[in-house]
């Protein structure tokens, strides 16, 4: 099948697929927010999960809540691209919308942890940008995650407790960035993201693209 | 040997040599010209050539203009990362200051063709950023190449009659961009500069960042 036209460029390419990762609190949710507005090309993905909803989400827009009765039905029919248990709660990112958009030539981000990106990885291997973002300490981390206030002391103390577990899988992302301020953090990601839009082997089109060119010399 | 500090991110990271490819006339130089002039952690490689020096042309600054005799010796003394003949004359990144930016951990630009690359590969491997420019469209080219003035008529015609060939090793490099506006193509090779030295894989000093970084934890 053919792939759509990109609108940038005018030419068919592949879909990429971002992964953003980090600790808790390191700016991942704010990076992921301004990046789909700065760019109406890419798509969140809506992960299912088992954890309960909290003041200000939306069902079907932040997450997919279900209930681990459903969850469990969801890994039988084989609905997930991948699952992972992350703080005593199941998320899973559902499979339809992943092919949907990859065969629509759509970008889409993925806000999942290092559990998830190496599954991902394993079932979508080259479509996959990985990116981890890290704290400048993890002092400034336990900050942002008391100003965000969404969570209680203990559950802070346990995501600090987690931070070093999550930050051991850095090394396993294409991209590794330092989200020192966030106007940079953010330029960062777009710049990686153009450019991977820009690697020959995502842009289908040039093949048209080229043979066409070279084709128009006799009429140069 | 520790790698230099970089200067944007406060971190040790590897040097980038970025090669910029395309047919005569399909912007290379000046695209090369604008990246240098905006990002001054950038130096452009020196090639030495047997050809005779152009019009508004610098010795040792465009390049090392040599004799036949002078670009024997060199090859006979493995002074010489690759060489190519190109347009019936030669041209030949020196070694030296190459592996003396790798070591200071400096980015260096090449303007050099697809001869020059797979050499340059085969050489360098991946510290290598290949970016191919193609020319919307061959009339285009030759009409840069007729406006540029620098070139006899038959200079033109030999040039176009190449540039087929030229673009037929696209396939070969990282990154492909179409040409068709200086300042946006000028603003996707920033991206893929800064991308690429946001590779994990270049920044040599994250280990010891990332170490510190948990270290600080009974500290936070």
């Amino acid at each position: 099948m053919d792939l759509p036209i990109d609108e940038q460029s005018g030419r068919r390419r592949r879909g990429l697929l971002i992964v953003l990762s980090s600790p808790s609190g390191a700016g991942k949710s704010t990076i992921s927010r301004m990046l789909l507005e700065s760019d109406s090309t890419i798509t969140m993905s809506i992960s299912a999960t088992t954890r309960p909803i909290r003041p200000g989400e939306q069902d079907d827009v932040d997450y997919h809540f279900v209930s681990d009765a459903k969850f469990d039905a969801m890994i039988a029919a084989g609905d997930f691209v991948e699952w992972a248990p992350v703080f005593g709660h199941r998320y899973g990112t559902p499979k339809v919308p992943v092919k949907d958009a990859l065969r629509d030539g759509r970008d889409i981000l993925f806000d999942i942890d290092w559990q998830g990106t190496q599954q991902l990885h394993s079932a979508m291997g080259e479509d996959l940008v990985r990116i981890f973002l890290l704290p400048p300490s993890l002092a400034e981390l336990e900050r942002r995650l008391h100003q965000r206030g969404t969570d209680s002391g203990e559950v802070i103390g346990d995501r600090m407790s987690r931070a070093a577990g999550e930050i051991s899988h850095w090394a396993e992302y294409d991209y590794v960035l330092v989200n020192s301020e966030t106007e940079s953090c953010l330029a960062d990601v777009r710049a990686i993201v153009a450019a991977e839009r820009l690697k020959r082997s995502r842009q289908a089109g040039l093949v048209t693209f080229v043979r066409d060119l070279v084709g128009t010399r006799g009429a140069a």
